[in-house]
């Protein structure tokens, strides 16, 4: 019976293990291009090394654009565009201060400098700055059982990332609130700043900023984030029963909302011109640093997937989009007007791949589309394994590529690099080129082109 | 058909899914406790910042060796000593120089300083250091082809790491022969030096040193390494055609062996204390850096393993033995020694575990034993797959452990970290601590105490 049932298996499996072959051959031609002959990682530097950080809105947002188009263009896009959006120009207008000072047991005042990142989108304090007792709160709880202790004072959010999260985006997820909603939440209670531990598990004391999103019916407070080293110390003077009084001066402000592209290079479809497969990242970044991992690495990575499609010869029987979208960090707005002028134009979606977590050693997709398609596209994990995917999952996309599976339910998916090392340069000012490592972006693009290739052959 | 099938398969499956239920639930609390608790992170960052490089006969060794007594002992162990065993006392000497001249296309002489390091185990020029003219071979078959040619002159071999290798440890393996060999097969032919370009894929310019083997057959002439840009600017260089003179001194020798020890703390078995499960990593490391990854990664591993066994209260079944080998990168006496002890006391091991391809998130485990025996354990895979280990394979070990199977034919097995970090700071001057990231160092613990508790529990 197990020769039977073994040889039915072996009958059952040979058409498929015979196609996958020649798959498996295109997609390691495909790799060994990328790994010897790869662009990805030059292209990085010179965004990195020529534009840096690349807020929205910034002069270095359009120098990217520039970028973005001669990128495509060499990498031989048949066509090179941008599509134009309006975006929020949020400025931090300058390098943020803050100290903190107490007594001493001796008597004696002590002073000490902190070094902290306003929050994006953050209101500024004014060139006075702002000067009050610090609140020490765990969390929300924490915040309410202390309501009305709040008036006028600076209120600390000292969340950690739970260490117990294998995976440290859930970690991110989860401490993430307070970044976003903390300061309303204390302006709520009359505090006149937040300052926050900074989104990340690191072991150094870089400040990550990111994105607040203040509540209309509470006044707009200034927000910051400090360091770890900086928030375990502060939080250890505050538990020892320390009075501390912090200052904070930022000069952040919003300018008037402008206009920004989303840049776009297609290769036409051999067969179905009209139907779209997307694949992109977010060409704008945080200001402190070269945007690096956040999100050269998905920019780069998407234009790879085209470069080697032309370098092979290789004719999609879809219309390939990369779209390097203009607004991940502080709107969202690029990828809403890209959704809204598919929509508009009636166009086809057939899949849409963001790689926004990071140019590390791939693991694995995350997929958001039914069961049945999932189902379908597992047996492609094979193909993919000697180049470090091992699992593709339910769950996942890309926050560029949301409103393309909400509104034209578009299937998603998003490349899941290894997470140890992304929020520990995540929005700080180390996520710089010299911290991208030249293979693992490289394997980054190659699992990306394995899939597209073998969704535009095989659809979904 | 299809209900009666899955009946079956499910009562089929509930016992052994029961039993690992528990299983998961311990190696969950095993990670908790490494993830929040470890200490494995802190020992290396002693180990690397008060120790630092530690070359067996070197004074730092014997500190390495104290290091190793008192974190074993901090971590729990039931006894822990001293495994004496003589070891090569290889010394750099001092500082390797090295330069080369040529005259350039306006007839102006042109000096270049080259950053160079003695290979392991290699003779040094002398204090007047040693001055030829320069010969390339881009491999052996060319130095073949130019034998008659190698007379007095200094042969560069510049092979490369091959980029289309998924595993940059198969590079490692086919470019290591350079290292190893090129010395003696350019002595053969009357070389004066050799130098090679470093074993590595990294985009810095540091050079790798490592162990190179003379053939008693030759004469034993000085050998070094240079990084990866000199090594293909001295190349496009010579492809050009100009004759290049080239300079090196180094005071690289040999003392007499000395006496190294493994360091070996021990949790006695409950069951079977005459039955012994090894796990190691070797704690000695080339002079140029602080020998992180290479390999204080895999002593801290180890360490981690019998300390959250005991600090969780798990008493296992078998003897542990925690072993930090003495002299993996220059002599393998220490591995040698482990074994020959173990044979000497009719002693029975039952398996063994070394870490040393550095502290980067691991991937799998690579197994030497039988077919059936790594049939049995597949399954386990899945209690693994939540901390990164997504494949258990055939084939792998570890150079300290590889006497004990040879010898006892004891079953071994080697943790597979992502690798493609590993040989940019491999026997590099970057090999420090802060190099490795806390959570992937912290991981590789928690799988390596999921397999050994797996091991101990259900046997092989």
């Amino acid at each position: 019976m197990r020769f039977w049932l073994s040889t039915c298996l072996l009958a059952a499996l040979s058409a498929p293990v015979m196609a996958q072959s020649d798959d498996s051959l295109f997609i390691s031609k495909m790799a060994d291009e990328i790994l010897t002959s790869g662009k990805s990682y030059e292209n990085l530097r010179v965004l990195c090394k020529t534009v840096g950080g690349r807020l929205a809105g910034s002069p270095q947002k359009v120098k990217a654009e520039q970028w973005g188009l001669e990128t495509l263009k060499a990498a031989g896009a048949d066509r090179v565009y941008l599509q134009e959006c309006m975006v929020p120009h949020w400025t931090r207008g300058g390098k943020d201060q803050a100290w903190y000072s107490y007594t001493d047991a001796s008597g004696k005042q002590v002073k000490v400098a902190l070094d902290v990142l306003a929050l994006g989108n953050s209101q500024g304090t004014g060139k006075n700055g702002v000067k009050a007792p610090v609140v020490y709160c765990a969390n929300f709880d924490d915040l309410e059982k202390q309501k009305d202790n709040i008036k006028g004072k600076i209120v600390f959010f000292n969340h950690p990332f739970n260490e117990k999260f294998l995976q440290p985006f859930r970690a991110y997820g989860e401490a993430g609130v307070y970044r976003r909603s903390g300061p309303s939440r204390a302006a709520k209670y009359g505090a006149v700043a937040v300052v926050i531990r900074s989104l990340s598990g690191s072991t150094d004391n870089n400040p990550h900023t990111g994105a607040t999103q203040y509540d209309s019916a509470y006044p707009k407070i200034p927000c910051a984030a400090m360091g770890l080293k900086d928030a375990d110390k502060l939080s250890a003077l505050l538990q020892e029963g320390k009075k501390i009084d912090l200052f904070y001066q930022s000069n952040a402000h919003f300018l008037p909302d402008t206009i920004g592209h989303n840049v776009i290079g297609e290769i036409k479809g051999s067969e179905f011109p009209n139907d779209y497969i997307t694949v992109g990242g977010h060409l704008d970044s945080w200001d402190p640093a070269e945007g690096a991992q956040d999100d050269g690495a998905g920019c780069v990575h998407s234009i790879e997937v085209l470069r080697v499609f032309k370098q092979l010869g290789y004719a999609p029987k879809h219309s390939i989009r990369i779209v390097l979208f203009a607004d991940e960090e502080n709107g969202g707005r690029g990828g809403e007007a890209y959704a809204a002028a598919a929509k508009q134009n009636n166009e086809n979606h057939l899949f849409a791949l963001e790689s926004d977590a990071g140019g590390f050693t791939p693991r694995g997709f995350g997929f958001s589309m039914s069961a049945e398609q999932l189902a379908k596209i597992q047996p492609w994990v094979k193909l993919l394994l000697p180049y470090g995917v091992y699992q593709f999952t339910m769950g996942g996309g890309g926050s560029d590529i949301g409103p393309l599976h909400q509104q034209l339910k578009t299937p998603v998916c998003g490349l899941v690099p290894d997470g140890n090392r992304y929020f520990d340069l995540h929005h700080a000012r180390n996520d710089v080129f010299e911290n991208v490592n030249k293979r693992e972006l490289e394997l980054g693009a190659a699992n990306m082109a394995g899939l597209i290739y073998l969704i535009d052959k095989y659809g979904l």
